[in-house]
């Protein structure tokens, strides 16, 4: 293997801060692969590009991007830019042989996620995206506890993401709530928990929803009113194969919800829960144990549920959110190195892409849609 | 008014001993209104009500139910055999000029439940249904803080029921599984998240509902395998009226759930959540706090929630569930007294059968079902 | 055994009606034992009596506790009144033949709690006191789980007790500030945790104590500020038998806490917490599971936990705290007709008191008192 | 300010990884101060040296600390080795100049702590000890609570730190349990929850303490027993400046327990609670909202809580135990550039373990310590 691998980073806000965190310290968490080399950050402009490559550790600071993708020390770049960007980014970097760890959706419209898959296919490149709930150590035992069978066969599921950035009414409208930025909560939240019901159980099969809105309209910079377009809040009815039934609720505009990503997994011997405001613990409820003393187990994330034992060697102290994406990376430098990794790739992220626009197509239209005919 | 009021009670189980502790205890917590006088009993045979009359304290017994009411002492009837005797009883209670307390639902039949809401108006008598929960002192503090506008407009309402005395797929096949028991969950769950629905926001305008079986079939005494026909678990989206969304997830073989009814209400100035596992304390987020300070505050009961202040004096010493059937008992007598009570008599409560039905037609036809036009 | 037994009840506040609301349900939740009745009820003034037995249910009332005791009827005695009249009430119904169920504590001054024990022996009858939070169905599950060995060799235990009716320094000035009424948390608190370690544990071995006034004065009614003589707070160290540490630490000006009794017991194979707060639940640690899969079980009241099951056939659906008093009633019918019984006893009752003293004399010496000296 | 600082680490075991995370991040993190130059590696050997250099990207290695310390690259020496080897390692650091951050505590006899904090003074360079429990921003903004008068006047204050990596009685003797370690859990633990008090209230005042062995002896590889030398639970009364009564348990047998350290501090207007095991949200109970709405608010990590915002623009996502070390490092960088930094330099960490010496000393004295006395 290579020893070290060239990184190109493209965009500087939430994600891009956070890419760069992981990018920095994925080598000392693990140990193992190669050592990154910040080799060219881009940004919307040349000066803020230098300030944040300094700040970052990159080498090299570009205002145009296709500078960094014609780089040919950047050998894999990560794009946290706007949805919109996506996908004319993504496609770039993989048509010049680089691979690509793309934040989260892929596009808004579908047309363009489908651009993105393809391109992929044609590169041979690694693509992933950045769904890096699934990388929580505890979401991993998750799967371990479910695949052994602890709690029986599944048959119920509900998952719920709420935060509450939206939630002010008086809030002055901004582009979340223009229909060009996508549906609302369904796209802007929804591809989270869909992340987790893949990597837990694979594809929804078909669902049922009802989208809402909070707030008819909200003030605009000069004083008037401007109607709401988006809906801030989803319910959706689900199942997945084998007849697992689903509930599925959004809001974005929840008062006092800040992160929250709480699953409930009923099975015939036992139930899972999780919320993600509380991801260092889940709670366990097996019929194994005694009639008389069965509970609901509160497990604190430990060494025993790896890889949290590369960041930190006693139980019960503590992961953080950025601590996510550096796992990420490094199952993304697995998937590059050809080694079997926990990611979201292009294809797979395409699906859950669909089932968004099959779910705003069942709000429309007021009924059931069967996810393997929109495919 | 009179000093003392005539009881009979009919059926002694898990909801006839509630009756009968409530009877017992009510004028004593309270200290207002008449002295219970316990009159009459019935249960399936004479040896059994003989032998409960004396447990509970009732003068008279009788394996015959119709002499209860023939009794011209017994003023009031408690009904709390099971469902599908319901109608029968209450419309000969209220012929007789008895007042009635039905347990909830009202029977399994529509049909039956529009006849007792008639038998009811015809007798001029109180006929409520035993929606216990509602009694609450703290879902009355819910009540109240809506009112006070303290989170604001209400835009989204979740609820969730879950038991697990259906979780054991191994369980033998009983009545509960049987078609001629209702629907599943839905109707014997849903009705109690429809009543605190119906006392916080009034009847829902419309639904859509999902029914599931988390299990095919069930073992029977002889050793052979039983379809099951009811659904255990129901998901529901609905809307109330005002356009607030929501989402009802009920499951009565949830493992680890043993009495949740968990309520999440959002407002446009805040947050309360519930759940009936904690039913002495409740959350609420308000926007007011500063927001470096603000945060999800949990209030224990206090007596400062009336009537928990009838109970005990002090703060966050906890009612029990008995108790809340103290209070729904009080609620009846102030109704019979012609005072301002809390109760869901037969006509609210046809409402809410009539919703349930809603569902179920909702699930068989894969359409949003409006209440209106049900009606 | 007698089918009734004659009741007497002096004092109807706060514990006095907890005691009225126990005579009348024990019998309807239990099945079992004489039935109760409601004879004679004392209070100040015959007036208030009066207006309290209809209230409660007795049949006659007094103005003169005397008389109540001289009633050939009453049998038993609830005692109810404020400490000081404890010694007084009990050593006299005692010498009268009548049973004796004493509110604690038994007396402020310890010369009278052993005259109430000499008395009792001497009478021959049953003389126990109002320790309730034992009889939490959860608190005896505890005991179970200990005496399984589940959680191996206790060596170590911490109790809280906090409440916060004294915690605002602006509230005025009353009788519990006043040195004639005890120490302050010590004897008024902190005989209920004692209560908890002896029924789990038996009587501590050593104490060291440190008492202390958040509040150096309160206002008067007259505007003039006077100085607190009692301690709001206690901490104490102590040891049980076998040499178990613990800590214990009572406040009775702690703002939010309505009724925390926190136990936390730690063994060589798990731990044990508990808190009375939330008494509906506690919580199991063990190492018997597996170990990426331990974690603290919440475990909720069920009719697997005796009795619960005699006052709800369903689990998790709660006890209130006056349900405790009918268990309560419950184990003192058993040891008068004989029956093993949970009580404390006024001699078990008076070796919690001396622990009480012995502490107060720590903190007066500060130096470690052992309690088989003082005895 | 210079651009960059040259940084040394010695050891690279639990602490010395969680440095060289610190150091690889902070950068990029803050976007302020030097770049840390990861200069040189110190193992005990010069083959694992390298090994860990490689990983955490340091650029030279040694089997021999002296070499680092002579480099004059190297400005600041991080100092992770066991206890036993502060003292000298930091006195050396120092005396060729270099800046120290060193692991607490620092020493396991008061005297090399004393000849620590004197090198430091003579050397005119910053010295500061690893307390990372008081970088989390939430205990920062208890702090700006308490300042701002929010609960009142303090009164009480509890502290318990508890895990379980002793709690095995049949895990084989190791060095922990021998004398030449310290007491155990008191300055194992000790030294943490008295950083916390340091912090927030300044020195403790007084100290009375009782430790405790839960387990005799343990096994030893050649299956025999030995004798435990040191106490794993220690149980402590103080008082801090201002007559504050304060209680604090210890203990690192405490099956179930992680990484708890859990604060409780009551005021003359409210109440705080804050637990490390679930670092990222604290209690707040105030009596300015209404008597009937209030209750403990659970405070989630957020940008308003710098310098959460740092890390993550989003409101209760998360930081992680790693992340502390990260703001620890920053608040060092701060202090060598001669800013306001909240950091324990040794001065400070010294009056921190005289106060863990005065407990053992009235351990066994059976009696209280002044510290004001001891210092």
């Amino acid at each position: 293997m290579k020893s070290t691998i060239g990184v190109g980073l493209i965009g500087t806000g939430y994600m891009g801060k956070c890419h760069a965190l992981a990018w920095n310290g994925v080598k000392a968490v693990f140990g193992d692969g190669p050592r990154p080399v910040l080799a060219h950050l881009a940004e919307v402009d040349g000066q803020t590009a230098r300030r944040r490559a300094d700040e970052f550790g990159f080498e090299r600071a570009t205002g145009d991007w296709r500078e960094l993708i014609a780089d040919p020390e950047v050998e894999v770049v990560s794009i946290t830019t706007p949805n919109a960007f996506h996908a004319e980014m993504a496609i770039a970097a993989l048509e010049a042989g680089k691979h690509v760890w793309c934040e989260k959706p892929m596009a808004v419209a579908l047309v363009d996620a489908e651009r993105m898959a393809a391109a992929a296919h044609r590169s041979g490149r690694v693509a992933i995206l950045g769904y890096n709930y699934i990388q929580n150590p505890l979401i991993r035992q998750i799967g371990h506890v479910l695949g052994q069978g602890t709690i029986g066969r599944v048959n119920h599921v509900r998952l719920e993401m709420d935060e509450d950035f939206m939630a002010d009414p008086e809030a002055l409208f901004y582009w979340k709530s223009e229909a060009s930025s996508g549906y609302g909560a369904l796209d802007d939240f929804g591809v989270h928990p869909l992340s987790l019901l893949q990597i837990l159980f694979g594809p929804v099969a078909r669902v049922f929803a009802h989208l809402s809105k909070p707030y008819a309209d909200r003030p605009t910079a000069d004083g008037a009113r401007r109607s709401v377009e988006t809906f801030d809040i989803a319910s959706i009815l689900f199942e997945l194969s084998g007849g697992i039934s689903g509930v599925m609720a959004l809001d974005r505009s929840a008062w006092g919800r800040k992160g929250r990503i709480a699953l409930q997994i009923f099975g015939s011997k036992g139930t899972i829960t999780f919320d993600q405001e509380r991801f260092n613990e889940f709670q366990l409820y097996v019929t194994s144990d005694k009639p008389a003393e069965q509970g609901f187990r509160t497990i604190l994330a430990a060494p025993q549920h790896p890889p949290y034992d590369r960041f930190i060697p006693a139980p019960g102290h503590g992961l953080g959110f950025n601590d996510l994406k550096i796992i990420e990376c490094h199952e993304l430098l697995r998937r590059i190195a050809g080694e079997p990794a926990r990611v979201i790739d292009f294809d797979t992220g395409l699906g859950i892409e669909r089932a968004v626009h099959a779910m705003a197509r069942s709000h429309r239209e007021g009924r059931w849609i069967n996810l393997d005919q929109e495919a």
